[in-house]
Formats: structure tokens, C-alpha cells, sequence
């Protein structure tokens, strides 16, 4: 395509989801829902066609020189499609953000004042690999009221548009915009960076997909960037701690799924404690396969582990390697975090209420954790429901955003004629 | 100064208000109220050294070519230094938002989560002229647990610089970092652009000040920008309006303060009642000397109005002037809104609750008002105590900026030694 033909193209994509917005913005929660529903039902009665546009993904795997993780992460089934459609099923259940109240107060002269939620408008959504998180995303926006124009890997087009197709026949038989959920489907790479020029028509970009991707759309957008970032997430065992919570808790940030951002990837232990708690650990590291890289104090108690350079400290290995660091108390702890953490997930195991009040005060993280695993710094695990990622940013939203964070809100103002003196 | 002691001076500035930032976090409300007493009171009783430093600055004013509305803005008083110190005064007041519970539930696995707000880290804020901005926005930093970088306008340098040693005075006095509250001494223009380079040390910058300096941080700045463009604000008269009350407000969001975002821009009036009320509203604004420009039915009803161009539709007077249209109904007001406001604040005077609704759910600004004046759309006035700007950006904060508006979050996640399964 022309550079000409990729700006017509995009910002058409543009105008035509800020149309979709102004419709979705007012749509009733019972409408919303009623797509969540019929789009849900009719993913699973489109399995097989939509399984057949995934084997032609799949067949083509191997052109675009993919691992066989990620085909894995490519491959679509019965049971993941189910899964989706579950999904879509559960953010029907969940409270619509659009009108809650946030806020709300009478002023001295009669004026009654609501914070209330509003849609933020159109979302870009830019994602790799995995086309269930097609079906994920257009079902939080529509639900949050906003329009998506979403951009997948050029190596899922075919899954990613069966989908879009029942996602927008869906929309039209309920009534609501089609334009609601837009697919990319040229794979020009010219058009990310024209679509992040269009701060006109696109209030907000996510980016989902390697730490690259993330760093280019954030330097290139002229609209606000929701990032997530790397989790290089802490567990730091404290003298006053129940060791056995501790190994419980160590090992399942660890090992229960390494491959995500709020795995652990560093413990800190205090040196009261090291020599009786290392050693306990370490086997049960050992036994799951993990490697431990550890400084000088914790090799002391695992001849076995090795050596860690500076660069472990920075880390996210995002597999089942450990680093760890023998540390003289809390305070050590903390400027160990605040130098190396990424501000993602970091947790104490302690009985020591001050210590565990301090931890909290002093780490700057989007969750901190006190005698819990990592692992639940999730939408799910804390109650917020489906989320389309967790932020490591400290504007606007902060760890796992829902529906509630891809809202803004407005004041409404009503009065009885009252004017300023 | 040479790039590289530009590079030096920047990053010395970012270190100290991040280091500054850390114990301010975690200081007490006591604390820093108590730094807001004692920083009123100091300003106060350093009254004669401030105002000599604001003479210095006022008598070099014709250097900077300062015209006489500026040179007003630039000039303190032993009354506008009282009403700095009460402003102050009144922050210490207001609620600590580090700390407050924004939600809170319990998990079915027994895990106690808590939202809670923290600050920001570090605020950078660039503004022009008027000095006692300098107070007001060191005391909201302080108070919302923030270190704040300071740039002011050369033109007022001198009245800064001894607003400013007040306030590093009394931070040392109390117990809390000088760094907390850091002033640009250089009027190298070039430090703007390195500053806005450091989004290792610096949250969020704040530009107050005119369009191009806003437009050309958000364009350089590297960290997220909360920006308060125009306000080019409706008053839509509705053809069920109550029009006295519409008299009323009209005439108060034009006349009672012109020069601010949060003034009446343009007037909409619905068909039905042009004839009535354009001929009484228009003798009104008449008399209070507001030029009106407006469209071909607009003249016939006030033949001494000048005739608008395009370009009155989209501009922010902010002076005596007001643009006005005759529409067909709700509908095409909403259009009008939608293509030539600018999401600030704008307002509907009917007695019809549907339309009253319909407006509100149609206009996507920050503020809609119903039945009451735009000149409502600010911090004190929505009940939020005092404000650091009035936000137009969708992301993170809308409308008036007060001390949440200056914090972020954290999950706090208490457990028993809870695991994921």
C-alpha cells in the first residue's frame, strides 16, 4: 500500500470507531450484555469454521518462523473456544462501569454534584499470537461502552478474522454498531504507526505483546498508552516468618506458572534466618527443577546453586529460574526492590505486623503482598473480574485493568438555576 | 550554561525530588499539616522581604515587554499573600488522600485486599506569572505526599525565589525534606526540554500556562502530561427552559468572570423561543457590554449583533464576546457541542428531565451542567477543596485536580499464606 492508501485506510478505521463510540457510550448495560451473550453462543456454534481458519494459521506457522511455544500459543480448540465464550459470559454478569456513581455530594447552595463513569472512547488494542485474546478484548470494550480497533500478529489473521466475523454479525443482530469492533486486517507494517498518529479518533492504545513493541508504540503514540511492562517480582522472607508459609509461598510464586509477569524471580531472605530456611527451600526449588543463581551468603547453604551476576538482580527470566540474595533486614530489602523491582508484584512473609506496615509503606509497587504468593496480583484473584492487562504505569490505572479502568468519568452538575456570586 | 551542565543541573534537580519523594510518601498527615500551618504563618510574617522581591521583579517588568494585565497578575499584595497563606491553611484541612481506603473486600480464600492511595512520586510544574501559584502548588504536592519541581515564568523570578525560601525554610523546620519543594533558579530556556527528558525521575508534568506551552511539553515530554487546554463552553437553552433562569445563567457564565476556561463561550438556543428569549437575554448581556456574535436568525432577533464566522463557533474569547446560534432542538446543540466544544464544561437549562438527561448522557466534557452556571466547574466549588488545574484529558484525571487527583494506588493484599492453585 501507498503511504496515501495507509493514512485513507486509517483514519476511515478512525472515524468510523468514533462514530461506533458515540452510539456504544449510551447503549443500555441490557443490550451490552445481550451481545455478550448471543456472541458467546455463537463462537461455539462457529467452532468448526473458526478451527478450520486456525489450521490454515497453524499450516503457515513454520513460514513465519514461529517456536513451537507460540504455535502452541496460535493453536485454537474445542475447550479454548469454550473457554472464550465463557469469557464473554462472565463480563455479561459483571457490573456495567458506564453511569456508576463514583461520586456523590450536595453542595451548601442546592448544587447536587455525581462523579459518574463514562466510556474513554476508542481503544486501539495491539496485541501478538493468541487469538482468544481477540474475543477477550472486544468483550471488555463493548462492555465499558468503548469502540476497539484491534490490530493482532500478522502470523493469527485468518483465526482473528473467523472471529471478528461472528463478533460483528453478533453486533448487528443486537442492534449495535458493527463498527464497535474493528480488525486490522492488512498486515502493512506502516499502519501501527500511522494508526498512532490518530490521537483525533483514538483516546487510548494497549499494547500487548513484547517488551519492543511495547517501548516502540510508547514513544511513537500521541494518544496515552496503557503499558505493562516486565514483572520482576520480589519475595523477601523475613526473620519473623513463618518458614513453612514461606516455602509454601516461595515456591508456588515460583513454580505454579513461571511463564507469567507475576511469577517470582527473586527471593530475598533475612540473614537471621537464611541458615535454616535456604536449605528447606532450596530442595524444594531443586525437586521442581528450578535453577537458583544466588550471591555469595546463599551459596554458603546451596553449594549447588550459582553464582549470580548484577544482571540477575534485573531479571525476568519468565521460566524456572530463581535469584536470590541473603540480606542483612527490611531496610536492605527495600532499596534492594526500589533499585532492581519493576513496580509490579512484590511480597513479606512475616508475623511482624510493623515490619509487614513497613514493607507495605515502602515498596512502590502496584501490589504488594504480605504472607501471599505473587501469583495473586490478578483481575480474577482480586475481585475485579476479566482484564485486558495489568499496568505497570502509575497514571490512571495501576495493576489489573478491568472494566472499571477503561472508564473515565465525568461531574454532573444539577441545579435549580444557582449561578456564581 | 553549556548542554552538558544543563544535563547535570536536570538530573541533580530529578534525584534530590526523587529521594525527596520517598520519605515524603510515608510522613504523616500531622506532619505535613503542620508544615502547611507553620508555611502560612512564615509567609505571612515574611511579608515585607516578599513583597520587596515582587517590586524588584514588577520594576523589570517593561523589560520583558509585560503588558499591563500581566504585570496585575505578577503583582503580590499584603492581601494576596494572606489569601496564599489561608489557601495553605485550608489544604491542612482537607483529608490526607495517601492512605485512604479506596476499596476494600475479602476474598472466598480468606485474602483481605485493599485499594489504597499513594502518591504520585514526583510532580514536575511549569507555569507563567502569577507567583502565588508557586504556594499553592507546593502545598498540594506536599500535602498529596508528592516532591514537586517548580519552574516559573523569568518574569517572576525574584517574588519566586522568596515565596520559595519560605517554604524550603519551614520544611526543614519541621522535619521534612527541603528537597520536597525544589525551584528552577535558571531562566535557561533550554532546561525545559531536559527536564521533560527525565521520566526516570520525574511522574507527571503539569503546564499551566498558554497553549503553546502546553502543546510543546506534550509534544516533548517523555513522562504523562496533564493538560488543561481551552474551555470553549455552551449554554444550550433548551425549549422547555425556565428562561429567567436562563437569563440568569447566561448572563453569569459570560459576565462574571470572562477570562477564565470555566466562562460561557457560546450560546445555543432553541428555535421555539429565539423570538422570546434572545431579544431579553441580548439587552441583558447588552448592558453588561458583551459584543455578541451570531448567526443569521441570532440578528434577526438582535440586529446590533455582529454577524459569526466559522471561526467564532471554535473560539475561546475569554473576554466580553459570545458567539450565538438559533438550533432546531437538542439534537443538533448535541452536534454543535460535539464538533466545536471542547469537553470542559457545558450546560442545559430546560425543566424537562428527559432532555436534562438526554444532554447530559450526549455531551462528553469533563462538567455537564443542568440548570446551573459553567462558571460551577471548579475544585472548591464541586466540593473538592483546591485544585492544581482543571484537567481536559480523558486519562487519569477530568475536570478540576485536587489532592486525589495528585495520587495513584496500590493493591495491598493481606493472606494467611494463601497460594494459588
Amino acid at each position: 500500500m501507498t503511504a496515501d492508501e495507509i493514512q485513507l485506510l486509517c483514519t476511515d478505521l478512525g472515524h468510523k470507531a468514533r462514530v461506533a463510540s458515540r452510539a456504544l457510550a449510551t447503549a443500555s448495560a441490557t443490550l451490552k450484555n445481550d451481545w455478550l451473550q448471543r456472541a458467546a453462543d455463537s463462537l461455539v456454534a462457529a467452532g468448526e469454521s473458526i478451527l478450520a481458519a486456525n489450521a490454515q494459521d497453524i499450516g503457515r506457522a513454520p513460514e513465519f518462523g514461529l517456536a513451537p511455544a507460540q504455535i502452541d500459543r496460535l493453536q485454537l480448540t474445542k475447550q479454548s473456544l469454550d473457554a472464550a465464550a465463557d469469557g464473554l459470559r462472565q463480563v455479561a454478569i459483571l457490573a456495567d462501569p458506564v453511569g456508576r456513581v463514583i461520586e456523590a455530594r450536595t453542595r451548601p447552595n442546592g448544587l447536587e454534584i455525581r462523579k459518574i463513569g463514562v466510556p474513554l472512547g476508542v481503544l486501539l488494542f495491539l496485541y501478538e499470537s493468541r487469538p482468544n485474546v481477540t474475543v477477550d478484548a472486544a468483550g471488555l470494550a463493548v462492555k465499558s461502552g468503548n469502540a476497539i480497533i484491534l490490530r493482532g500478529g500478522k502470523e493469527a489473521l485468518q483465526s482473528n478474522m473467523a472471529l471478528h466475523r461472528v463478533l460483528q454479525t453478533t453486533l448487528a443482530e443486537v442492534g449495535l454498531p458493527t463498527d464497535a469492533v474493528q480488525l486490522v486486517t492488512s498486515t502493512d507494517r506502516a499502519i501501527v504507526g500511522e494508526l498512532l498518529k490518530l490521537d483525533e479518533y483514538i483516546d487510548l492504545v494497549i499494547p500487548r505483546g513484547g517488551e519492543s513493541l511495547i517501548q516502540r508504540v510508547a514513544e511513537e503514540a500521541t494518544m496515552p498508552v496503557l503499558k505493562h511492562f516486565r514483572g520482576n517480582c520480589h519475595v523477601y522472607v523475613d526473620r519473623a516468618a513463618d518458614l513453612a508459609m514461606a516455602e509454601r509461598i516461595v515456591v508456588n510464586a515460583k513454580c505454579q506458572r513461571p511463564g507469567v509477569c507475576n511469577a517470582m524471580e527473586s527471593l530475598l531472605v533475612h540473614r537471621d534466618i537464611a541458615a535454616t530456611f535456604l536449605p528447606s527451600v532450596g530442595k524444594a526449588l531443586q525437586e521442581r527443577g528450578v535453577e537458583v543463581r544466588g550471591c555469595e551468603e546463599t551459596r554458603r547453604c546451596l553449594p549447588w546453586a550459582k553464582p549470580a551476576t548484577e544482571a540477575d538482580w534485573d531479571a525476568e527470566y519468565l521460566e524456572l529460574i530463581l535469584s536470590a540474595k541473603v540480606v542483612n533486614g527490611l531496610d536492605e530489602a527495600l532499596a534492594h526492590i526500589d533499585q532492581h523491582g519493576s513496580h509490579h508484584t512484590d511480597a513479606i512473609v512475616t508475623e511482624d505486623a510493623d515490619a509487614a506496615r513497613r514493607f507495605v509503606a515502602g515498596v512502590d509497587s502496584a501490589a504488594v503482598m504480605v504472607n501471599a504468593s505473587t501469583r495473586f496480583n490478578d483481575g480474577f484473584e482480586l475481585g475485579l473480574g476479566a482484564e485486558i492487562g495489568i499496568s505497570t504505569d502509575k497514571f490512571h490505572a495501576r495493576g489489573p485493568c478491568g472494566l472499571n479502568e477503561l472508564t473515565t468519568y465525568k461531574y454532573v452538575v444539577s441545579g435549580t438555576g444557582q449561578v456564581r456570586e
